[in-house]
């Protein structure tokens, strides 16, 4: 069996990477100017991806997940270090996560710097750095009365492609493939966050599920956000899933979507529009924030509703 | 049960601390004219630490390990990120892990910024960044033929520590629970680290074993490093171990004791002594940077003798 320097050296230091791989620190010039946005995700086997995930799918989203938090921030994407903890030294396994963990950094000029291999219960923590100029981070306590809110893409998909795999629903085959993709290979959205910077005022990804995380906008704020149920977007695999109510649950709940629910100025309409475009990414206008105590609220019709579906919380 | 934001607001957010707690990211201000250094490392369950380990020295392990990283480049620790997955919400151990955590971190006058809670096998993964002026990095790959060896403190503790937990020998009281602590709780070099810019040469943490580690400053400099069996300072504990031949093999090859091993031209013995003694850290000779192919070769009366201990691997 290969040592656990030899597959570091075998699976993840690149001709031309980062020359401090192998010490005990990566060593990174800082940014003259820019301020640095940093996070860190785990993605614990059972508990955010089932045994058995394809494992070029896995190390996509373990990066993913993490650029999604940069894209929330409006952060450039530079450096990441990788933490893994395997049960075995599967060199198949390790290959193809490899793969798709560096297709996605190769497609965000993201550069590997450090890590950490070890053995344990299949476990994945990516800490991710990226840059933006001082002052012009997308927060989540930015929101303001009289904002827009508005949604990337489409949410709803990644919890109905888990719903499948668990057997609650059984999608016909293309809602199930497009729903199992969303949930196992999500697209950060780097490039929207990068465009909203100036532009939206606050920002969040959505990985607990819409409400739930427009609820945190909503606290750090101290301010309500209304969501016009009429004007979530749908996508076509939620439009063929034969259970109504559980399709409306995956797009008010679900969580692992990776889309930015963000807040604009009125005035802003058309940036934030001309913003999605230039990222390739739909963006769509679901409500608004308003004055009062920190609370999400759906309307239909223009009135409350009830059934708001929980986010994830893994605790609960 | 608390949720997994309540569990955050409780144990790891802190008056005063970085306002970013709670967002996608953490926003740190780059240091102007400094080099980062950064690293991450993981403690699993059953690998790294064993079931039912005091959460209060491990939560001080979880941050010591990092801060060797940063001590081993000479970097002034600034900011860290904790991901921790837990089987359960034990609010009593999370308050345990909080104050050994925290505690270690007040004392070297780091942050935590940010980080990741949720369900999985106890995994702590935390990631340290320091800072330190361009060019004084102590990198793995410095050490040059006629340089002296140095050794921090002294090795082996942590490793018989581990033996006697495991049944492998019966120490007396007094040198158990020295070597259990020195285990459970070891204390970063990071002052040594800060003290040794512009000293030393090549300096690395002895994390996974005296010889192992100094063969990674071989490999990397593509030198021979000598060790005297005679020069190798032996600590109580060992000197109190009735079995020989395993204190030996605690000294050369045992893991986890978090000292320095560190080249320096022997023209700077002095400020070598000096950096010591303002660290409070003992600093020994131990041996010397030979031309040749990498290698790492024990000397006793100034002949190479065999029985040389693997350092540890994960996957091996």
């Amino acid at each position: 069996m290969p040592s656990e320097f030899e597959l570091i050296r075998r699976y993840f230091v690149r001709e031309g990477g980062a020359s401090a791989i192998g010490d005990d620190c990566a060593l990174l010039a800082a940014p003259t100017g820019l301020a640095l946005a940093v996070t860190t995700d785990t993605l614990a086997e059972g508990t955010h991806f089932l045994a058995g995930t394809d494992a070029r799918r896995l190390g996509h989203k373990s990066l993913a997940v993490n650029l999604s938090d940069l894209a929330a921030m409006g952060a450039d994407p530079r450096w990441f270090l990788l933490a893994i903890a395997l049960p075995e030294a599967d060199e198949a396994w390790l290959r193809a996560f490899a793969a798709g963990m560096f297709a996605l950094a190769d497609a965000h000029r993201i550069e590997l710097v450090g890590g950490d291999t070890t053995r344990g219960p299949r476990t994945i923590t990516i800490t991710a750095i990226g840059t933006l100029p001082p002052g012009y981070a997308l927060r989540r306590d930015a929101a303001a009365a009289g904002e827009d809110l508005w949604l990337s893409g489409a949410t709803g998909e990644a919890a109905l492609g888990l719903a499948h795999l668990r057997g609650r629903v059984t999608l016909p085959a293309a809602a199930a493939a497009a729903s199992i993709a969303r949930l196992e290979a999500p697209e950060p959205r780097v490039a929207l966050g990068r465009k909203l910077r100036g532009i939206a005022a606050a920002a969040i990804d959505v990985s607990d599920g819409l409400l739930a995380d427009i609820g945190h906008i909503a606290a750090q704020s101290k301010v309500a956000a209304e969501v016009d149920a009429e004007a979530l977007p749908r996508a076509p695999a939620l439009a063929a899933c034969p259970d109504r109510a559980l399709a409306d649950e995956c797009i008010l709940g679900g969580g692992d979507d990776y889309e930015l629910a963000f807040t604009a100025p009125a005035a802003k309409r058309g940036e934030v529009e001309d913003a999605g475009r230039a990222a390739g990414v739909a963006v769509t206008r679901i409500g608004r924030i308003v004055a009062g105590p920190a609370a999400v609220r759906v309307l239909a019709g223009g009135k409350p509703v009830e059934a708001v579906p929980r986010g994830f919380d893994h605790f609960r």
